[in-house]
């Protein structure tokens, strides 16, 4: 079966030529776990810096041995589990780039393949989905008259933060992102009241008139420097959700990430850290409240999308390089 | 009467010799307000930036007019307010270094003298008091099991802080702060378990050593440097709550005052700023609750102080350059 790992260490900003495709043999079937064939592959930002050894809770993968960190959606083929049998749909952050993945017990969680397209598992189900319900539901308690900011707003946590904070009666909904294209997703697809290009010359303007009253909220995904900009545009007693820096997972250094504190108080801010991992264990709560979203319409599945594990390298560097619109998934395999 | 004014604009840290006792005439009572004959006067950090006109809500006194900024404890002699008489006892933040204040109504606070000393209603039932209430008890919520750091510890704000969290069921209450006098002062006044010298080398170890366990809740009067430490110390979930930046209000210029959002995420720390005005209007709750420890020894007056206005100056001074050991106050006129 094939595997995508890296042909060598790398500390750089991973690019597609970085990565190898490798035959290995299938893998054995864990005492208490099972092996799953992968259907859907999520790609997502945090892997960038994982790739470097630079991200909490993951060390690198092994150059031209292991798979490249991934979630994953797909169905078991082996189990020794008591609860998941042949043929059941799984869903595990423990994946990998590879056609088959063993996975302990512990890292498998069990999906309902009929509340929703499977691929949803790996984007607005899956574990963006959660970080931005998570931070707009369980830190910032979004609810009316909130006025709320996100960055990164194209993306699938930033797209659901804004459509969860919508949901959950959020009277506007305001989106920073990059480039004409990203903007028109997010204000026609996600249904933001409006999304700021920060591309364009006079952007800073442009956000000022997008937030005519201010912000209650806002949600930070890419940089302290955005998250100073937030500040900025907040209301007293604004709530800010600080849950990734993007820009850094790309960059070489670990820079300061410095935020102003004499503004924080200035605000009378209150500031949450967000790590989506503390809230895995409440993952089919969110389903359970997300899927009916989506019948509904008012969560949008927007997928950039390829099919062939031999072409996550690159649609990867795509994400690397902001290129991608909605949620990066490979297709391994046929559902 | 007598008022202290500055005798030139100033742009650095204020010292004794900036300042001038001058003459002035007996004020006019206001249209709704009272003319007070003020008995305790309090000195505080902020005075420092209002001075050079950089603390919000305070615009700087113009020179050889103005009285320096301060809270104020005093007998009404004159009163067009409804609710307030001559001879009765009030507090005001909008006084002055001076021995006669005219008053606007909605400055004023009646206090009770028989509740405790007069001039704790300029330290501990106080500005300075009430700030460490409102962090503690309104927004890191401090109870049983809860470890707590604070710095600037022998400072009024500090010591209230340790004293009120360890009446709130903290576990473990840490204090930092400058010298063996001052870290004395901390553990055998307030009741601290353990204040740390940060002016002794090997001061970082002494305080991991002084939290082995960690901490869950800290409270930032310093610098964003400072905070960054406690951070360091701080367990998943840490509450903090961001007050001031002494530091700060001492220099020239205005620093980056940087935090590290990234350490922020990791933590997953939820972070408050706090400004007191927020909490003028529970000014009464506060006494009503806080009255009570002073007559149990719960909560110790700690004071700095000094008869004469005329020495409101050289307090100042000794103030700026952290010479203190409690609240700095000066006695005006006999009560």
């Amino acid at each position: 079966m094939k595997l995508v790992t890296l042909k060598s260490a790398i500390d750089h900003k991973p690019c597609a030529n970085d990565f190898a495709v490798i035959e290995v043999p299938m893998p054995q079937c864990p005492s208490n776990g099972v092996v799953v064939r992968v259907v859907h592959l999520s790609l997502d930002p945090y892997v960038g810096s994982t790739l470097r050894d630079r991200h909490m809770g993951h060390n690198a993968p092994t150059p031209m041995k292991d798979p490249i960190t991934g979630g994953i959606v797909g169905q078991v083929v082996q189990s020794t589990m008591p609860d998941v049998g042949e043929g059941d749909w799984v869903h595990s952050m423990e994946g990998g780039w590879l056609e088959y993945a063993a996975i302990d017990a512990q890292h498998i969680r069990k999906i309902d393949p009929s509340i929703a397209p499977l691929s949803a598992h790996a984007g607005v189900l899956g574990m963006p989905g959660l970080t931005g319900w998570a931070g707009i539901t369980q830190l910032a308690n979004v609810g009316d008259g909130d006025t709320v900011l996100v960055d990164a707003a194209a993306g699938p946590v930033g797209g659901t933060v804004g459509q969860i904070a919508r949901i959950k009666g959020a009277k506007r909904v305001v989106g920073i992102a990059g480039g004409p294209e990203k903007c028109a997703l997010v204000e026609n697809e996600y249904g933001f009241d409006k999304c700021v290009d920060y591309k364009k010359d006079g952007w800073r303007d442009d956000l000022g008139e997008a937030l005519p009253e201010g912000l209650s909220v806002f949600f930070e995904n890419v940089s302290a420097e955005m998250a100073m900009i937030a500040l900025g545009h907040a209301n007293l007693y604004a709530r800010g959700v600080l849950c990734g820096l993007v820009d850094a997972y790309q960059t070489k250094t670990q820079s300061q990430h410095a935020m102003n504190i004499g503004m924080v108080i200035g605000k009378r801010a209150k500031l949450h850290g967000l790590v989506v991992y503390d809230f895995y264990e409440r993952w089919n709560e969110y389903i359970a409240e997300a899927a009916p979203w989506i019948r509904e319409g008012k969560l949008k599945i927007v997928e950039d999308r390829m099919d062939g594990l031999e072409n996550a390298p690159i649609l990867f560097e795509r994400l690397m390089n902001g290129q991608n619109k909605g949620k990066a998934v490979i297709t391994v395999a046929a559902e």
